[in-house]
Protein backbone atom coordinates (compact mmCIF):
# COMPACT_ATOMS: atom_id res chain seq x y z
CA UNK A 1 0.00 0.00 0.00
CA UNK A 2 3.17 2.41 -0.26
CA UNK A 3 3.61 4.76 -3.32
CA UNK A 4 0.61 4.62 -5.04
CA UNK A 5 -0.12 7.26 -6.79
CA UNK A 6 -4.06 8.87 -6.16
CA UNK A 7 -6.50 11.46 -7.80
CA UNK A 8 -7.22 14.11 -5.32
CA UNK A 9 -10.30 16.24 -5.20
CA UNK A 10 -11.42 19.20 -3.14
CA UNK A 11 -15.23 19.58 -2.10
CA UNK A 12 -16.72 22.61 -2.02
CA UNK A 13 -19.69 22.84 0.84
CA UNK A 14 -22.36 21.42 -0.54
CA UNK A 15 -25.46 19.22 0.77
CA UNK A 16 -27.21 15.98 0.57
CA UNK A 17 -31.12 16.17 0.63
CA UNK A 18 -33.34 13.27 1.60
CA UNK A 19 -36.42 12.48 -0.80
CA UNK A 20 -38.61 14.20 2.08
CA UNK A 21 -36.11 17.19 2.65
CA UNK A 22 -36.18 18.01 -0.94
CA UNK A 23 -39.88 17.93 -1.22
CA UNK A 24 -40.09 20.28 1.50
CA UNK A 25 -37.25 22.71 0.15
CA UNK A 26 -38.86 22.53 -3.87
CA UNK A 27 -42.16 21.35 -3.50
CA UNK A 28 -44.04 17.83 -3.93
CA UNK A 29 -42.49 15.12 -6.51
CA UNK A 30 -39.56 17.43 -7.57
CA UNK A 31 -36.98 16.05 -9.62
CA UNK A 32 -32.87 17.26 -8.96
CA UNK A 33 -31.70 18.31 -12.07
CA UNK A 34 -28.02 16.57 -13.15
CA UNK A 35 -25.37 19.58 -14.14
CA UNK A 36 -22.20 17.77 -13.78
CA UNK A 37 -21.07 14.26 -13.33
CA UNK A 38 -18.85 13.97 -10.12
CA UNK A 39 -15.40 11.61 -9.76
CA UNK A 40 -17.73 9.08 -7.84
CA UNK A 41 -19.97 7.17 -10.75
CA UNK A 42 -23.07 7.33 -8.22
CA UNK A 43 -23.10 11.16 -7.23
CA UNK A 44 -23.67 14.37 -9.99
CA UNK A 45 -23.58 17.90 -8.65
CA UNK A 46 -27.05 19.49 -9.63
CA UNK A 47 -28.78 23.27 -10.54
CA UNK A 48 -29.88 23.37 -7.60
CA UNK A 49 -28.71 25.25 -4.26
CA UNK A 50 -30.01 26.38 -0.96
CA UNK A 51 -29.79 28.61 1.64
CA UNK A 52 -28.20 27.72 4.57
CA UNK A 53 -28.37 29.30 8.28
CA UNK A 54 -25.36 27.66 10.28
CA UNK A 55 -25.79 29.16 13.84
CA UNK A 56 -25.70 33.12 13.42
CA UNK A 57 -24.14 33.00 9.74
CA UNK A 58 -26.31 32.83 6.60
CA UNK A 59 -24.34 31.18 3.96
CA UNK A 60 -26.35 31.32 0.57
CA UNK A 61 -26.49 29.08 -2.69
CA UNK A 62 -24.85 25.86 -1.03
CA UNK A 63 -24.85 23.55 -4.09
CA UNK A 64 -26.79 20.34 -3.77
CA UNK A 65 -25.18 16.76 -4.46
CA UNK A 66 -27.39 14.34 -6.01
CA UNK A 67 -29.41 11.89 -6.07
CA UNK A 68 -31.36 11.78 -2.73
CA UNK A 69 -30.35 9.77 0.63
CA UNK A 70 -31.53 8.20 3.23
CA UNK A 71 -30.82 11.88 5.45
CA UNK A 72 -29.88 15.06 4.61
CA UNK A 73 -26.41 16.19 5.41
CA UNK A 74 -24.60 19.22 5.23
CA UNK A 75 -21.18 19.53 4.46
CA UNK A 76 -19.18 23.02 5.39
CA UNK A 77 -15.53 23.50 6.15
CA UNK A 78 -14.55 25.10 9.18
CA UNK A 79 -13.22 28.78 7.64
CA UNK A 80 -17.11 28.60 6.65
CA UNK A 81 -18.03 28.22 10.46
CA UNK A 82 -15.82 31.17 11.16
CA UNK A 83 -18.11 33.72 12.61
CA UNK A 84 -20.90 31.28 13.15
CA UNK A 85 -20.65 30.31 16.75
CA UNK A 86 -20.61 26.48 15.68
CA UNK A 87 -18.02 24.31 15.01
CA UNK A 88 -19.34 21.32 13.06
CA UNK A 89 -17.05 17.97 14.59
CA UNK A 90 -15.59 16.38 11.52
CA UNK A 91 -17.41 13.34 10.59
CA UNK A 92 -17.30 11.03 7.56
CA UNK A 93 -20.45 10.92 5.89
CA UNK A 94 -23.85 9.34 6.80
CA UNK A 95 -22.26 9.61 10.19
CA UNK A 96 -24.54 12.54 11.54
CA UNK A 97 -25.66 11.21 15.23
CA UNK A 98 -24.54 14.10 17.65
CA UNK A 99 -23.54 16.55 15.11
CA UNK A 100 -24.57 20.07 14.53
CA UNK A 101 -28.66 21.60 13.46
CA UNK A 102 -28.41 23.43 10.50
CA UNK A 103 -31.74 24.95 8.44
CA UNK A 104 -31.92 24.86 5.01
CA UNK A 105 -34.24 27.54 3.21
CA UNK A 106 -35.18 26.20 -0.55
CA UNK A 107 -37.93 28.25 -3.01
CA UNK A 108 -40.79 26.09 -1.26
CA UNK A 109 -39.65 25.58 1.88
CA UNK A 110 -37.69 25.12 4.82
CA UNK A 111 -35.99 22.27 6.73
CA UNK A 112 -34.90 22.71 10.38
CA UNK A 113 -32.73 19.93 11.20
CA UNK A 114 -31.00 19.40 14.82
CA UNK A 115 -28.23 17.25 13.33
CA UNK A 116 -26.84 17.00 9.89
CA UNK A 117 -24.47 19.16 9.50
CA UNK A 118 -20.57 18.47 9.77
CA UNK A 119 -17.08 18.97 8.48
CA UNK A 120 -16.64 16.16 6.31
CA UNK A 121 -13.86 13.99 7.28
CA UNK A 122 -10.73 13.36 4.54
CA UNK A 123 -11.33 10.46 3.12
CA UNK A 124 -10.01 8.14 0.34
CA UNK A 125 -12.80 6.22 -2.18
CA UNK A 126 -11.74 3.20 -4.30
CA UNK A 127 -13.68 0.42 -5.52
CA UNK A 128 -13.52 -3.10 -4.26
CA UNK A 129 -10.49 -4.41 -6.68
CA UNK A 130 -8.51 -1.30 -6.07
CA UNK A 131 -8.83 -1.76 -2.24
CA UNK A 132 -7.46 -5.21 -2.78
CA UNK A 133 -4.89 -4.15 -5.25
CA UNK A 134 -3.55 -1.53 -2.93
CA UNK A 135 -3.60 -4.06 0.00
CA UNK A 136 -6.50 -1.92 1.69
CA UNK A 137 -10.21 -2.70 3.21
CA UNK A 138 -12.67 0.05 3.78
CA UNK A 139 -12.17 1.75 7.50
CA UNK A 140 -8.33 1.10 6.86
CA UNK A 141 -6.37 4.68 7.53
CA UNK A 142 -3.77 5.61 5.24
CA UNK A 143 -1.70 8.92 4.64
CA UNK A 144 -1.44 11.07 1.78
CA UNK A 145 1.57 13.11 0.46
CA UNK A 146 0.70 15.95 -1.38
CA UNK A 147 3.58 17.56 -3.43
CA UNK A 148 4.45 21.27 -4.65
CA UNK A 149 5.24 24.74 -3.21
CA UNK A 150 2.27 23.70 0.13
CA UNK A 151 3.49 19.78 0.13
CA UNK A 152 1.79 18.41 3.41
CA UNK A 153 0.89 14.76 3.80
CA UNK A 154 -2.35 14.06 5.50
CA UNK A 155 -2.80 11.87 8.14
CA UNK A 156 -5.52 9.49 9.39
CA UNK A 157 -7.30 9.62 5.99
CA UNK A 158 -10.28 7.16 5.66
CA UNK A 159 -10.22 4.25 3.06
CA UNK A 160 -14.12 3.81 1.94
CA UNK A 161 -14.01 0.97 -0.01
CA UNK A 162 -17.28 -0.16 -2.43
CA UNK A 163 -18.07 -2.08 -5.59
CA UNK A 164 -18.96 1.34 -7.00
CA UNK A 165 -16.39 3.62 -5.47
CA UNK A 166 -13.42 5.00 -7.67
CA UNK A 167 -9.92 5.72 -6.58
CA UNK A 168 -9.92 9.52 -5.33
CA UNK A 169 -8.59 11.44 -2.13
CA UNK A 170 -11.44 14.10 -1.39
CA UNK A 171 -10.58 16.74 0.91
CA UNK A 172 -12.34 19.83 2.03
CA UNK A 173 -11.68 23.60 0.58
CA UNK A 174 -9.78 24.07 4.02
CA UNK A 175 -7.49 21.00 3.50
CA UNK A 176 -7.15 21.76 -0.21
CA UNK A 177 -6.18 25.20 0.39
CA UNK A 178 -3.21 24.34 2.87
CA UNK A 179 -1.81 21.76 0.35
CA UNK A 180 -2.21 24.28 -3.07
CA UNK A 181 -4.89 22.52 -4.55
CA UNK A 182 -7.76 24.34 -6.04
CA UNK A 183 -9.94 21.82 -7.36
CA UNK A 184 -8.63 18.98 -8.44
CA UNK A 185 -4.82 17.68 -7.94
CA UNK A 186 -2.19 14.40 -7.01
CA UNK A 187 -1.07 12.77 -4.03
CA UNK A 188 0.72 9.47 -2.84
CA UNK A 189 -0.12 7.29 -0.36
CA UNK A 190 2.83 6.56 1.16
CA UNK A 191 1.62 4.91 4.45
CA UNK B 1 16.64 19.12 14.12
CA UNK B 2 14.84 16.29 15.02
CA UNK B 3 11.47 15.66 17.40
CA UNK B 4 11.90 19.35 18.45
CA UNK B 5 8.63 20.59 19.88
CA UNK B 6 7.04 23.79 18.52
CA UNK B 7 3.98 26.21 19.87
CA UNK B 8 2.03 26.28 16.70
CA UNK B 9 -0.22 29.60 15.91
CA UNK B 10 -2.71 30.53 13.53
CA UNK B 11 -2.76 33.96 12.33
CA UNK B 12 -6.04 34.99 10.58
CA UNK B 13 -6.32 37.79 8.15
CA UNK B 14 -4.62 40.81 8.75
CA UNK B 15 -2.77 43.95 7.35
CA UNK B 16 0.31 45.59 8.49
CA UNK B 17 0.80 49.13 7.36
CA UNK B 18 3.07 51.36 6.38
CA UNK B 19 3.23 54.94 8.06
CA UNK B 20 2.25 56.93 5.39
CA UNK B 21 -0.43 54.58 4.37
CA UNK B 22 -1.13 54.58 8.04
CA UNK B 23 -1.82 58.27 7.82
CA UNK B 24 -3.99 58.34 4.28
CA UNK B 25 -6.07 55.79 6.62
CA UNK B 26 -6.43 57.21 9.27
CA UNK B 27 -5.44 60.43 9.46
CA UNK B 28 -2.16 62.96 9.90
CA UNK B 29 -0.06 61.91 13.16
CA UNK B 30 -2.34 58.66 13.53
CA UNK B 31 -0.80 56.54 16.63
CA UNK B 32 -2.19 52.49 16.11
CA UNK B 33 -3.81 51.39 19.63
CA UNK B 34 -2.05 47.84 20.70
CA UNK B 35 -4.97 45.85 22.08
CA UNK B 36 -2.79 42.69 22.25
CA UNK B 37 0.58 41.29 22.38
CA UNK B 38 1.41 38.70 19.86
CA UNK B 39 3.85 35.97 20.17
CA UNK B 40 6.53 37.73 18.45
CA UNK B 41 8.01 40.45 20.81
CA UNK B 42 8.05 42.90 18.36
CA UNK B 43 4.27 42.55 16.90
CA UNK B 44 0.97 43.91 18.20
CA UNK B 45 -2.93 43.58 17.33
CA UNK B 46 -4.16 46.86 17.17
CA UNK B 47 -7.93 48.03 18.09
CA UNK B 48 -7.89 49.64 14.36
CA UNK B 49 -9.30 47.88 11.33
CA UNK B 50 -9.60 48.31 7.56
CA UNK B 51 -11.57 47.19 5.09
CA UNK B 52 -10.41 45.82 1.90
CA UNK B 53 -10.97 45.03 -1.37
CA UNK B 54 -9.64 42.18 -3.34
CA UNK B 55 -10.67 41.74 -6.97
CA UNK B 56 -14.66 41.82 -6.57
CA UNK B 57 -14.38 41.00 -3.08
CA UNK B 58 -15.30 43.17 -0.02
CA UNK B 59 -13.69 42.34 3.04
CA UNK B 60 -14.91 43.95 6.31
CA UNK B 61 -12.78 44.53 9.71
CA UNK B 62 -9.39 43.35 8.60
CA UNK B 63 -7.08 43.69 12.01
CA UNK B 64 -4.39 45.63 11.48
CA UNK B 65 -1.16 44.27 13.22
CA UNK B 66 1.24 47.00 14.40
CA UNK B 67 3.47 48.61 14.50
CA UNK B 68 4.12 50.31 11.29
CA UNK B 69 6.65 48.48 8.36
CA UNK B 70 8.23 49.88 5.64
CA UNK B 71 5.64 48.53 3.18
CA UNK B 72 1.95 48.08 3.42
CA UNK B 73 1.35 44.41 3.45
CA UNK B 74 -2.42 42.76 3.09
CA UNK B 75 -2.48 38.56 4.42
CA UNK B 76 -5.32 36.28 3.76
CA UNK B 77 -6.41 32.78 3.47
CA UNK B 78 -6.86 31.09 0.12
CA UNK B 79 -10.57 30.68 0.99
CA UNK B 80 -10.96 34.08 1.88
CA UNK B 81 -9.88 34.67 -2.07
CA UNK B 82 -12.63 32.20 -3.10
CA UNK B 83 -15.37 34.52 -5.33
CA UNK B 84 -13.14 37.67 -5.44
CA UNK B 85 -11.43 36.43 -8.93
CA UNK B 86 -7.83 36.97 -7.95
CA UNK B 87 -5.62 34.71 -6.35
CA UNK B 88 -2.85 36.18 -4.11
CA UNK B 89 0.55 34.12 -4.49
CA UNK B 90 2.17 32.30 -1.49
CA UNK B 91 4.81 34.25 -0.48
CA UNK B 92 6.90 35.27 3.01
CA UNK B 93 6.36 38.20 5.15
CA UNK B 94 8.29 41.55 2.91
CA UNK B 95 8.53 39.53 -0.20
CA UNK B 96 5.72 41.44 -2.17
CA UNK B 97 7.14 42.12 -5.69
CA UNK B 98 4.81 41.00 -8.39
CA UNK B 99 1.91 40.04 -5.44
CA UNK B 100 -1.73 41.16 -6.25
CA UNK B 101 -2.94 44.39 -5.96
CA UNK B 102 -5.42 45.49 -2.94
CA UNK B 103 -7.72 48.42 -1.99
CA UNK B 104 -7.61 49.30 1.52
CA UNK B 105 -10.49 51.75 3.75
CA UNK B 106 -10.09 53.62 6.81
CA UNK B 107 -12.21 55.96 8.48
CA UNK B 108 -9.86 58.98 7.01
CA UNK B 109 -9.16 58.12 3.25
CA UNK B 110 -8.63 54.77 0.70
CA UNK B 111 -5.00 53.24 -0.54
CA UNK B 112 -5.01 51.35 -3.48
CA UNK B 113 -2.09 49.09 -3.74
CA UNK B 114 -0.83 47.66 -7.06
CA UNK B 115 1.14 45.02 -4.97
CA UNK B 116 1.15 43.86 -1.35
CA UNK B 117 -1.62 41.02 -1.12
CA UNK B 118 -0.24 37.87 -0.06
CA UNK B 119 -1.10 34.32 1.32
CA UNK B 120 1.65 33.80 3.95
CA UNK B 121 3.50 31.10 3.61
CA UNK B 122 3.98 28.77 6.54
CA UNK B 123 6.71 30.22 8.65
CA UNK B 124 9.33 28.86 11.85
CA UNK B 125 9.88 31.69 13.63
CA UNK B 126 12.41 31.05 16.16
CA UNK B 127 15.61 33.40 18.01
CA UNK B 128 18.90 33.22 16.77
CA UNK B 129 19.87 31.21 19.85
CA UNK B 130 16.66 28.91 19.43
CA UNK B 131 18.16 28.01 15.87
CA UNK B 132 21.68 27.13 16.64
CA UNK B 133 19.97 25.16 19.68
CA UNK B 134 17.57 23.35 17.18
CA UNK B 135 20.24 23.19 14.65
CA UNK B 136 18.78 25.22 11.99
CA UNK B 137 19.67 28.58 9.97
CA UNK B 138 17.46 31.14 8.42
CA UNK B 139 16.04 30.25 5.32
CA UNK B 140 15.82 26.30 5.92
CA UNK B 141 12.92 24.54 5.51
CA UNK B 142 12.10 21.48 7.93
CA UNK B 143 8.52 19.71 8.12
CA UNK B 144 6.78 19.94 11.23
CA UNK B 145 3.84 17.39 12.47
CA UNK B 146 0.70 18.13 14.03
CA UNK B 147 -1.19 15.43 15.81
CA UNK B 148 -4.61 14.77 16.57
CA UNK B 149 -7.81 14.07 14.70
CA UNK B 150 -7.03 15.86 11.81
CA UNK B 151 -3.03 15.12 11.68
CA UNK B 152 -0.89 16.55 8.84
CA UNK B 153 3.09 17.23 8.67
CA UNK B 154 3.50 20.45 6.93
CA UNK B 155 6.63 20.52 4.80
CA UNK B 156 8.28 23.49 3.02
CA UNK B 157 8.20 25.21 6.23
CA UNK B 158 10.87 28.46 6.27
CA UNK B 159 12.67 29.12 9.02
CA UNK B 160 12.84 32.55 10.27
CA UNK B 161 15.45 32.78 12.54
CA UNK B 162 15.90 36.71 13.95
CA UNK B 163 17.43 38.28 17.22
CA UNK B 164 14.12 39.10 18.92
CA UNK B 165 12.26 35.97 17.28
CA UNK B 166 10.93 33.18 19.52
CA UNK B 167 9.66 29.57 18.66
CA UNK B 168 6.79 29.36 16.86
CA UNK B 169 5.15 28.00 13.54
CA UNK B 170 3.26 30.26 12.22
CA UNK B 171 0.12 28.90 10.18
CA UNK B 172 -2.86 30.71 7.75
CA UNK B 173 -6.44 29.74 8.83
CA UNK B 174 -6.19 27.04 6.09
CA UNK B 175 -3.91 25.36 7.76
CA UNK B 176 -5.15 25.52 10.71
CA UNK B 177 -8.06 23.85 10.35
CA UNK B 178 -6.44 21.46 7.90
CA UNK B 179 -4.93 20.95 10.92
CA UNK B 180 -7.72 20.60 13.18
CA UNK B 181 -5.86 23.84 15.22
CA UNK B 182 -7.96 26.65 15.66
CA UNK B 183 -6.08 29.25 17.57
CA UNK B 184 -3.35 27.80 18.82
CA UNK B 185 -1.44 24.45 19.46
CA UNK B 186 1.65 22.28 19.22
CA UNK B 187 3.73 20.62 16.77
CA UNK B 188 6.86 18.87 16.06
CA UNK B 189 9.84 19.47 13.63
CA UNK B 190 10.40 15.63 12.02
CA UNK B 191 12.75 16.80 9.62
Amino acid sequence: MKNIKVPVEVSARHCHLSKSDLEKLFGLGYELEKIKQLSQPSDFACKETVDIQVGSKKIEKVRIVGPPRGQTQVEISLSDAVGSGVTPPIRLSGDLKGSVGVVLQGPAGKVELIEGLIVAKRHLHCSSDEAKRCKLKNGDTVSVKIGGERSVVFDNVAVRAKDNYKLCLHLDTDEGNAAGINKMGGGEIIR
